[in-house]
């Protein structure tokens, strides 16, 4: 950490930030500089709250020099972490895993017809959500437990793993018996009660990030699940709100480089949520494979006019097994295969 | 509600979306241009999905006429809403409402001496949190319930309400008791299960802007709690995220004669949150008063340098008794008392 | 600065850093923390470029201690600055500077009209562009050096000053002898040729805020022009882009005092562009001066409707007058005159 | 055109629209719904500007629903547009043109080693400016007309082609003997006489999307060229501000497919600005070829850590040819060379 003080701090200023450092046993290193004082604090001392600096009379202003994670840090881990759910295994270097299904489970025919497809484009777990975070309260809300039934049914059918959202906490009893990865939404990214809830939980949690939300922030929520005690964390990248309009979201296709970089977690791409208009879900499905996402999260819909939620970015069965198949030809450019 | 269809849409395109509309029962009006083919849908008629409409082959997109809030709309309650609780009213016209305390309940002494400070000020509500959303799981979590207990013992001592920040659903039957106005966190304004919980309850909620919500989803939020049967809601500015990084949030001042415009709600301003620095606060909560707020939402703390959360935004009492003077006359410039 | 090593730094990557800045004759501060090397450079070294650093193996990332801004920079300029144009002086502690017109100047007709409303108002200087930048290259680009005869007679009839944009550094000769302030407007604020010869003028320069500029950006275009030797810069806050669309532009109030804090330069405010919509531009005034503007900038038309350009956000003469009369009142509070 | 009037608007207001559109001769077919007004203009009529009825009292809104570019839009232009430089095409559906080059021509030396590796990599064209836009006034701000000389020599020496960047008009007499391609920088989009100055020219123009601007903004400044002459446009993404930190800029990937649906104008990607890191780079130059970009403008440098500008970006030569070899198979597998 550095503690920088401003141009004209007083001698009195400067000794109440090194009593308060010496009152809490942290060494630090000062630099006198000609126009201003700074400290350093380099160590593995113990944390502390930089704000308690940042507050004090005369301080211009405290920069952290290490990241706020510890659990989901690279550093400190430095090999990439694979989750391993029966056969399959998520974040390996040379497999892209993909998730699809449709945005809601409508009915028992309409999973089933997804299964199907799902399973004939290579792909390993079934999506499908069961509770919908809506905009609109006179929206259709979910089907509730007996979506879960039904999707349950439908992958098992098919071998499939099932992925599908947690809103509330309150749902996690429930779900535990029929889904092998919760999925926590964009809107629910910072639902730390949620997260904590997760972290006591043995299953794996695909996090995807808040729609304004920094990769640190986003790195923040993973270790809120990693310090409960579960470190099986699926980061994913969504798209974000920006200014642009041409699309529903932007889709941050750094993001996947940039989580790898910092986090040995496994990273995967929604396109479909990235860019939100279905004309433009193949680019942004080929683009995060060609950046090195370990999976995709792709929405599909055997009639995407008749869906009950998020129609305008589903594909429908033949667009996405085309779509699929341009992917695998990316992948394997790229030494992977999917 | 316009539908527009693409340049080169097809008879076969049209016809099936008028198809649509007829068997909906919605009726149409048709623009045939010599480009384009459009629909209009002005009148009464049931909801649908518009994505219902966008997805269908040939569609350009549909552009909604009418904002999807009904109850917390303007449109269709002209007059503006007050909120009354014991012998204070919030929304009123000729009146701001000073909301102050806090960022965390920390001891007896603690919000004991606030709670002195803030009545002295003329203010009439107590603010300040038991439960904390915090990026990092390290961080202080707050006292919970000995915190509610506190807080409420010291309103009572100075004739003040509380309002309180709620996190989860699971924490409102214990809050009730406690508290006077349940607030709900900018992180969890698009927490639909929370909101629908809130809806179902007999007090007042002060609903804060999420960091990036668009003031149309802070609306449809607060539709949310008024669908549920509540229509005590107050709406917050409380600065949302862009580039800038001299502030740690930009206060959208403009938010508030925005709201008014388009809702009958009270909409007060949170300066502190804001703009996230405490030498700033008073200029923004000046500004809020000019632009019209019909209360102020604002952390104050005996001693900011300790806060266990957010002492760098939190003013000292000696700063904040100057700044509620200041924006007094400020408001007494608009004709109002504060 | 503060130089930061990678935790795996190797030993031979540390003595590089060194040998750099031995090499450039900088004296520097080690940091050896037990997982990481940093360096502080505080003193009053020659300038170098951080990147040059950044750049090289094993290094971390580079943090700069000090702006990059220095004659627009309070720290080396404590009091404020104040610009003196006749008997005008902008900057003042106890005054609030009224620039008014119509965004277009049109004809004499409208030029006149506008002139007499705006001297009723007590506003000092007379606003209006002769060349636009417009995004439609179909749109009314200006009426040109006409329209600045017409801006020139108009203001010297009502004894004003004149404030105009310049849009390319072509047009400052022509300009030079009609106008008083030149305007740079936000779509300019990066156009370091038109900055630089602005920089060799006597001529002072109301200098506004990029759309999507930081605020150190700002201060840094301010600094191209102070560096060719012109100190007489006001900065202009007008309005940010961000996702939200209720609104034009984001009206950041936060920025008046976030740049007066940091420099010593006036600041004033466009409440006409910062909002973007007639009917909150009174709201975003009042805002702007009890947030402490130096000044303001608004758009008035004897006839919004029939504006060659921007009509939705001008005020018409009786909605001016009338935001006046209660930014009188709001500075009155401040214990300042309008 | 949609006009929608507000849902109390008189009798007398929906005449005055009525009136205003009669009176400018443009047919309207009115949509008369139970609680609004609106019209429809659909047809070839002359253009209008929109703000001229929306300013109209009782107006609502006014809904766009052509776009406002016409030369650079698909719909009046549905094949591709491909652009012929001796013997280099660009945007052909089965190429991908890559243009290499560093950011600042420095030396002889530097600019002939640049160039080397530039050809070996099957790159046609160089890059290196001349003139260099710079945040702060004290940086490198290029060499100027010396420069020029520099790469023209060096591009002829291995037979590449060359763009540079102009900054302001008055450069254009003197870069036209120099280059053959004219790039107008992010900070340059808006600059509206450089543009019109540019569609007077019978040279190729790549230009850049601002750093905040939208697409359809970039459309319209491409539509500045085209209307005064110059159909030869080469759109380039080039990262976005958003408000990450992680990475320089947001590189949004879905402006290549969303630009390429739009416009018949090729489009490519600059990864080196767009994400603004050296270590991303390639994963971003991946991505774009997957999304389908048209061409690629990558910074390379003989020897990065010592460039004047830009070094934190640039490859150096083996990062670039191993870049440009995963980019190629990626191409490949898409059907394309590179």
């Amino acid at each position: 950490m550095l503690v920088v003080m401003k141009k004209h701090a007083t001698e009195a200023q400067i000794q109440q930030v090194e009593h308060r450092f010496a009152e809490w046993g942290i060494p630090v290193q000062r630099i006198s500089g000609v126009e201003r004082t700074a400290w350093g604090t380099l160590g593995n001392h113990r944390p502390f709250d930089p704000d308690k600096i940042a507050v004090l009379d005369g301080v211009d202003y405290v920069h952290q020099v290490t990241e706020p994670y510890k659990l989901a840090n690279r550093s400190f881990h430095p090999a990439d972490s694979t989750i391993r759910i029966r056969d399959v295994e998520i974040g390996r270097p040379d497999e892209v895993i993909l998730m699809a299904g449709p945005c809601s489970i409508e009915s028992e025919a309409q999973i089933n017809t997804v299964a199907a497809i799902v399973k004939e484009s290579g792909a390993k777990i079934l999506r499908g959500g069961a509770f919908k975070p809506r905009t609109s309260p006179y929206s259709f809300q979910g089907l509730g437990e007996p979506g879960l039934k039904l999707i349950r049914a439908a992958a098992d059918r098919y071998d499939l793993l099932v992925v599908s959202e947690v809103m509330d906490k309150s749902q996690l009893p429930l779900m535990q018996d029929y889904v092998d990865i919760f999925q926590v939404g964009a809107r629910n990214m910072y639902n730390y009660d949620l997260l904590k809830e997760l972290g006591a939980l043995p299953k794996p949690v695909l996090l995807k990030r808040g729609i304004s939300a920094t990769l640190e922030e986003l790195l923040m929520s993973a270790e809120y699940i990693m310090a409960g005690g579960n470190p099986a964390v699926i980061l994913c990248e969504r798209g974000i709100r920006t200014f642009e309009n041409y699309t529903r979201n932007t889709f941050d296709v750094s993001a996947i480089p940039t989580l790898q970089a910092r986090s040995h977690l496994p990273v995967i791409a929604d396109p479909s949520h990235g860019v939100g208009i279905r004309e433009y879900v193949p680019a942004m499905a080929r683009a995060a494979v060609a950046a090195g996402a370990h999976g995709l999260l792709v929405e599909v819909h055997p009639d995407p006019d008749q869906a009950l939620s998020d129609g305008v970015q589903s594909l429908n069965p033949a667009q996405f097994l085309m779509m699929i198949d341009q992917c695998r030809q990316i992948a394997a450019a790229m030494g992977k295969q999917l």
